[in-house]
């Protein structure tokens, strides 16, 4: 059958509708549920008014930040507007996209709050009924956000191929969805372990009140934290990834058929609607007994996902002509890779494999030990995933190189489109964590009782489980996704070359030679790699320091109100901290600190693309992927192994609770916050927010450059 | 004039000549010094004998381990004995050149322990008349250690040249050079840290004796680990970086020239002769007055060095027909940007300067935030060094493009030479670091009273801020040197194609083609690069571990002693622990974690390159240089931080001594001690080694592999 840019549009469309459907039935049926305790529905009240103050002064200062952008795009994008070939509505379109880009990613962040904000009190009502329903209103809270996300990905898609016909737009769009992301996810970070780390410092150490204690200022605005960094911050990132992936692959689609809407390109699209239609039914199929078990019925979703996944596209493959088994294979390799990386994420940072039993065990000996152990095991880690990495995509691409030129690096592009076809499933995986997260806290501080918090705890910690397995398919999949935008960012460069000869051509002159590929030993792609590379660590560092000084702007409040407001230590009934004043800080003082690193990265690749031109940005990319892979792996890892080592202490081993051992893992804990729940998974932010600016601006760095 | 080879090896042997008189008249005037104080003469043999120990285990492994490899250097290097090209006296020469390698290093490395492990002694008697004797004697004591390291690195690439006429035979005897400074720097590095981190828990945090109480049964081990960690060490790291960054030049020079003797390289022989000659200059002025300042004397040598080298280069240039001014030009822009990264470093780890008090100031707020900003500011610090290393490879390279083929890397390289032309003042700064850290503990443990122990202090303190500088040469060299041992790589792999190609001519069949360079958006390399990527950060892991796992020994061992040794803990007079018994296991401990972390790095060479062949290994190396080098500087750093915040809250800042901040930053320092001393400095050589490994094995990846 002809894959007809008319069908696959049409069976794109359906496929979205079906999911936005499914996601507004999951959001009413989560509404219906039981919301009767008053305590609980207040806090969870002062959580959602938080976390909505946080989304509208992120998205205010967004707004500012686009605008600026989009005016800059519309001067200077694709061709500077006054330039020969300048075209005042192809700038208007890109500068739309972009637009576009954000507003998508932004409603399915708002969406998604507004929903997990409302699924904590009713999962912690639930759990006081058994685990059943409790679990059943947590992962569907979550899938509504993984259903929007990748349906308004899709959507976006569509809606750009459609109606500009040309998939470097797509450039525009994705780089909307990057910036957003920066913000979402990296000031989403420092928000959250801001108060995460305040709050602990303030209370569980300074204070000696438990977790989740009313008096403590803070405990709002840690609850605040988990849905902006893990229900809105993570969308936005694999909302991001997905675009990006999907951007990748169709850029060099267009470029080996001739045409935005070819047959590889259709391909592209059929894939990312059947990994969609996969997700939906996976997370159908997510339902446990009364007595089940949470992470199975999570990992058995992901599997089934992933089955069907399969299973479809080996049907499209069959269905139409021109879609290539070898491609099938590349996205199969993919999965499969995903999988193994998430295993093996599995085993170091699991609380029942042996890797946090021995940091737990390095603790006994102080908290040097812990965080010695902590890093090496971390450094380890990255070995399986970097590997894993280099394999699919060397299997992808001499899986596709023998059907032409081009096909190489869409086979990279592809087998990242097949890791992040499940993204409906992570995505619903990641905010079902903040929703239980958070019914734990209400249970706690509703009084609930102690079997219900049992229940909750026990719903977290399959989250924290089957979230290793998840993340390994997000990191493969960024992974993968960079290396393609590197090769799409080579299909802009010899598009520009191309144009640019035609006038060369014209005028008799010399023509530009086209870019081959990116030597390592040009002084130039060095160059660009020398100072690619150190880019991810210093991103990493200034937001690290970020959370830092914001943590300590905090504990001066949370000092300060324990001071002032008489009553409070005691916990005299009808005394209240002032959580709002929290929140405030937490939210402008990430703001604040994230702006510096976002743009030294931007202002970086601008300053390397000017110096050193098209190489250097060549080697620019390649140095910021490799570290920037090496130390996101890192720091995600070692401080899943930190978390997991305190609660295996917490457990009862190594001396338990309040022993020696136990102060020393909440030290690794502490220093493993910002790793991973803000530096870490950032830095993929980071640099597909620095792939699409080289991109975008391939043209302007051919042009101009000093060496 | 001409550049005979004659005239060029005659000043070459000149001037090693000059080097080892002077070292042998230094290490007689050392000797000559008072040695009076019993005590202080009992203890002094004690370390003495403990290094020696070490020394001989260690050198009796390595000899076990380079016979293995000698035997299959011999059978398979440079080409299989039995091949068509095979031929027994090449193959001879070049496992002769590998043991020569080793032993050079080896007896430089003995002599050097001889010398510092008696001018400790005597510097600490020194130390009750007053600085200036004492600096004397510590810097005397240093420099016989730097004069032999590179005088007989000269003196080994003279002969080995001499011999062979074949720069290709120089891979193996850097190749014998960088396995024992795998041995001697990772080793000692172990070794230095299981003591430090031993003796501290035991010491003064569990039983709250001081630093260098002789009750403490690791504090001998503790003295000894200064000595073959940073003597030893660091003796062989350097002879490492300096052999291979000659090596890369002279291969490349011989790729030019088309022989081993031609001018290009005349022109590296004559430049690391100068390097020599400014070096033996500069050890002779380095005095002090009776009040004048250690750290002024130690920079004013370095600048005099650098100042003679500039002068000595350009007359050399100015003399010899075809010594270009534009290699002159790259050796010259090394220089600089070594001592620009020198003077960046200094700024994050100074205590005088802002970082350092930054990281001591968040100590206040616990451990985890001194663990935090340290961590931060580590990732900070590789800024500068890692653009400073992109700058001058790119200058290097483009200066000396223009002179034809071949030039532009060997430019590079000669910016390396020119970074190391001060090496032999670098290794007298750092092996003077340890002779005075000796000095302060014999001092103590001889009770020579405050006065000698303040002198003795600050000649430590000046050790420490001067090996900022001459570490910001060696990182740099370091990098530069690997990049030219990538291109050294690719002259290899070429000269094989090129002998394969006659034999393929012969037989009709098509020719291989020539590399002309490695591209990232090929497979096979960006395999390799991932791959590569990830070793720096496993070695790291294995040698922090293996600390971590060797210090739990000793610290039983330390209970033990104080458990069984009657009146030990009490001080009771002619109670002695064994110190003897710390010393073993250190020393076994730290050749048994070192040789699966150098094994793992050999592997992972051989299986990418007979999985992926040259393409890959090109990739892996360049992988493996661009994490390496971020690595080992965050780490170095980091662990600077941490050293010198303890050490200005100890100053009375922040709180002092015994306060909470200061609980803080001795966990900082914990931490950073196997960072600092272990896994950071030990990089650079696991990088070497792998390029060499490389380079050694390109016709045979060149013949086998895979893909």
């Amino acid at each position: 059958m002809k894959a007809s840019s008319t069908l696959v549009f049409v069976i794109g469309f359906l496929v979205v509708a079906v999911a936005f459907v499914y996601a507004v039935f999951l959001a009413l049926w989560v509404k219906r549920q039981k919301n009767e305790n008053l305590t609980i529905a207040r806090i969870a009240e002062l959580i959602r008014d938080g976390a909505n103050t946080f989304l509208r002064k992120e998205y205010a200062l967004l707004a500012a930040f686009a605008g600026v952008l989009a005016v800059l795009i519309f001067l200077f994008l694709p061709r500077p507007l006054w330039s020969e070939q300048g075209s005042l509505v192809e700038n208007l379109t890109m500068a739309l996209s972009f637009i576009a880009g954000t507003v998508f990613s932004a409603i399915a962040g708002k969406i998604g709050i507004m929903v997990s904000t409302r699924a904590n009190a009713r999962c912690a009502e639930a759990a006081t009924e058994g685990i059943k329903p409790a679990f059943l209103i947590g992962f569907r809270g979550g899938a509504v956000m993984g259903l929007l996300v990748v349906g308004s990905c899709l959507l976006g898609v569509l809606g750009v191929l459609l109606i500009t016909g040309n998939s470097s737009m797509l450039l525009g769009f994705s780089f909307g969805a990057s910036s957003l992301a920066l913000f979402a996810k990296a000031g989403g970070g420092i928000f959250t372990k801001t108060a995460d780390v305040s709050a602990d410092l303030a209370g569980k150490v300074e204070l000696g009140i438990p977790e989740d204690d009313p008096r403590n200022p803070a405990v709002i605005a840690d609850n605040v934290g988990d849905n902006v960094g893990d229900v809105a911050g993570m969308g936005a990132d694999l909302f991001d990834s997905n675009i990006a992936s999907m951007t990748a692959a169709l850029v060099m689609a267009s470029a080996i058929d001739g045409s935005a809407l070819g047959v590889s390109s259709m391909m592209v699209i059929i894939y990312a609607a059947l990994g969609l239609l996969s997700s939906i039914v996976g997370i159908y199929t997510a339902k446990i007994g009364d007595h089940g078990s949470p992470t199975k019925a999570l990992n058995y979703s992901t599997y089934v996902t992933t089955g069907i996944f399969l299973v479809l596209t080996a049907l499209a493959t069959l269905l139409f002509d021109g879609f290539e088994w070898r491609v099938w294979g590349a996205s199969t390799v993919g999965l499969f890779v995903g999988v193994i990386i998430g295993l093996a994420t599995n085993y170091f940072t699991d609380d029942n494999a042996p890797i946090v039993k021995k940091v737990a065990h390095a603790s006994k000996t102080g908290p040097a030990f812990t965080i010695l152990s902590g890093i090496s095991y971390g450094f380890l880690s990255v070995l399986p995933a970097m590997v894993g990495i280099a394999i699919s995509a060397m299997a992808a691409y001499k899986l596709c190189e023998p059907l032409g030129p081009g096909y190489a690096m869409y086979g990279i592009s592809m087998a990242a489109v097949g890791m992040l076809s499940i993204v409906g499933m992570i995505i619903s995986n990641d905010a079902y964590g903040p929703i239980v997260d958070n019914a734990r806290g209400l249970a706690e501080m509703g009084g609930l009782g102690e079997e219900t918090i049992r229940v909750a705890d026990e719903l977290d910690s399959a989250g924290n489980t089957v979230k290793a397995v998840t993340k390994g398919f997000a990191i493969g999949a960024a992974g993968l996704t960079v290396i393609s935008l590197l090769g799409a960012f080579m299909s802009e460069v010899n598009m520009a070359i191309a144009e640019m000869n035609v006038a060369l051509a014209a005028a008799g002159e010399q023509l530009i030679e086209f870019l081959t590929g990116f030597d390592m030993l040009n002084p130039n792609v060095f160059f660009g790699m020398m100072v690619g590379a150190a880019i991810p660590a210093v991103f990493s560092a200034m937001l690290i320091l970020g959370v830092d000084k914001n943590a300590q702007r905090m504990m001066a409040e949370i000092h300060r109100q324990f001071r002032e407001i008489l009553g409070l230590a005691e916990g005299k009934s009808g005394v209240q901290p002032d959580y709002n004043k929290c929140i405030d800080i937490a939210t402008t003082g990430a703001l604040k600190e994230l702006i510096p690193a976002g743009l030294m990265a931007i202002v970086a690749t601008l300053l390397v693309g000017f110096i050193g031109g098209v190489n250097a940005i060549g080697g620019f990319l390649m140095g910021n992927i490799v570290t920037g892979l090496l130390l996101a792996l890192f720091m995600s890892n070692a401080g899943g192994i930190w978390d997991n080592s305190k609660k295996y202490i917490e457990a009862g081993n190594e001396g338990g609770k309040g022993s020696e051992s136990h102060k020393a893992a909440v030290i690794g804990d502490t220093v493993g916050d910002p790793f991973k729940d803000t530096a870490g998974p950032s830095i993929n932010t980071q640099i597909t927010v620095v792939s699409l600016v080289a991109s975008l601006l391939a043209t302007l760095f051919l042009q101009f450059h000093l060496f």
